[in-house]
């Protein structure tokens, strides 16, 4: 069975969950049976894809997934973001360009970024003259960050059941500023996150990446890291195996949280989030 | 046709828009026909639930939420996230207490709180004695922030399939501090929000909420906010027959807002966010 090419329809629970927590069974185990149906594989069935078909997507596409976003929820319905989508070639390159050249950004159908947007309730503020003391805090940043989190991830998980792929893109923070310019965008807002959305390019290999067992990420009344360093071993003897198959260099999780969050040069110039955002005229109090 | 009982499979694509953004169509409308699934049909019927029966979940429930979670998108794969249940009545009605007596936090049959949780990898870091230098930054911070909103919607969309309901609950961040000691959170951990789940009572009533036009949340190549005042005015129009039909007080969006983002108040003590993180480890330079 080519698990690159069998439909997600045809993969049983157990199957999926194979895959996603790797051959080896988690130490802790997971139920032999449980709830299943066709939005659940799905969902399981993610894996990130930087290889994209120039093919357009189906007429109504975008609106269809920005309909999907806005059904999320958002925090008191106050709906902190909003999305741009980028066509123009030039302005796609240099986006690619400021996220470390990643071409995708350049070749998918569709380009959205996804914006923490203070801005159109200060706008509305200030027409109803109306004085709005929560914008400046921390808590409002966090508050829409997570919106435009929840409503990307309902466009993505849309766009999975549509038989599209996606991939987020960080790197955008790398230099929010100069996003900022190139998509207009009015003070305090900032766009959080890339998405390049389209038709997977089947040459391209996509694998689901393993994950971290459950008996570490979920927890019964209390915080307990006591199951965490058996199953980050055999998590490591996973992800090697997982980078053997699909990538350049072979090499565990630890190795590659360490190469990520130990030396601040990893950042990319996102050590300069807090100073860039407040010139965007964020203040995190 | 009742739109509360009507079931999910049964909307067609044009109904499910209509619900989502009134019944007035949106001024820049939305195409008339395009992409559509049980999928898409089940995200664009989420609402909000506060009104839950004590019916048990289904053997195996919150093991597919979890998998269903942890198969959305990480940045770098870092993982910066973890779950936790509680069921303990004692801690449910604190939680509940703190959340400004939220009483479906005591009556759901599984509350889950989702950590932004630098604290795994931080360990890690201990035992490999390697020093993440990435670790006391806004960006950080953020990305965990948004791999715990991207994880936590998986399992919404999840339960949403599985005929469950669900709302999130953004009141723990009204006593980060009070919820990380009641769950035994390790430093640089907190609580980003909670999420109660379970089968809707069908005694309380539930639509779907209406949201902004697309055309004041979807830009194209630049932020353009020219359609934003006349879309909001039908908005607060919508939103204040949708308050009538619904709720004790009939008010417009804008109302709303202003009185959530206008007094200090009306944080609830999340204004202190940033210097309770800072005691729980939480540097965010």
């Amino acid at each position: 069975m080519d698990s690159l090419t069998n439909p997600t329809t045809e993969i049983s629970r157990s199957e999926a969950l194979r895959r996603r927590y790797g051959a080896t069974p988690p130490a802790g185990g997971l139920p032999s049976d449980g709830p299943w149906n066709e939005t659940i594989a799905s969902l399981l069935d993610h894996r990130s894809v930087r290889g994209f078909l120039p093919d357009p997507l189906p007429p109504g596409t975008l609106e269809t997934l920005i309909a999907a976003a806005q059904s999320a929820a958002t925090s008191s319905n106050m709906q902190l973001w909003s999305a741009i989508t980028v066509d123009d070639p030039a302005t796609r390159k240099e986006l690619a360009a400021i996220a470390g050249d990643q071409k995708h950004i350049e070749q998918c159908p569709l380009y959205l970024c996804w914006i923490a947007d203070l801005s159109r309730n200060e706008r509305m503020g200030e027409a109803e003259k109306a004085d709005l003391e929560a914008l400046p805090w921390l808590e409002t940043y966090t508050v829409a960050c997570i919106d435009a989190a929840l409503a990307a991830q309902n466009s993505v998980v849309a766009a999975n059941a549509l038989g599209l792929r996606t991939v987020y893109i960080g790197a955008m923070r790398n230099d929010p500023a100069r996003v900022a310019e190139l998509l207009g965008l009015p003070p305090r807002s900032f766009v959080v996150f890339g998405l390049c959305v389209g038709h997977a390019d089947p040459a391209s290999r996509h694998e689901v990446k393993p994950r971290l067992p459950q008996s570490t990420v979920l927890h019964r009344e209390r915080y307990d890291a006591t199951p965490e360093r058996r199953d980050r071993a055999a998590y490591d003897a996973e992800l090697e195996k997982f980078s053997a198959r699909n990538e350049m260099a072979a090499t565990t999780w630890t190795r590659r949280v360490i190469a990520r969050m130990g030396p601040i040069a990893a950042m990319n110039g996102r050590e300069r989030l807090r100073a860039t955002l407040a010139r965007l005229g964020f203040e995190i109090r």
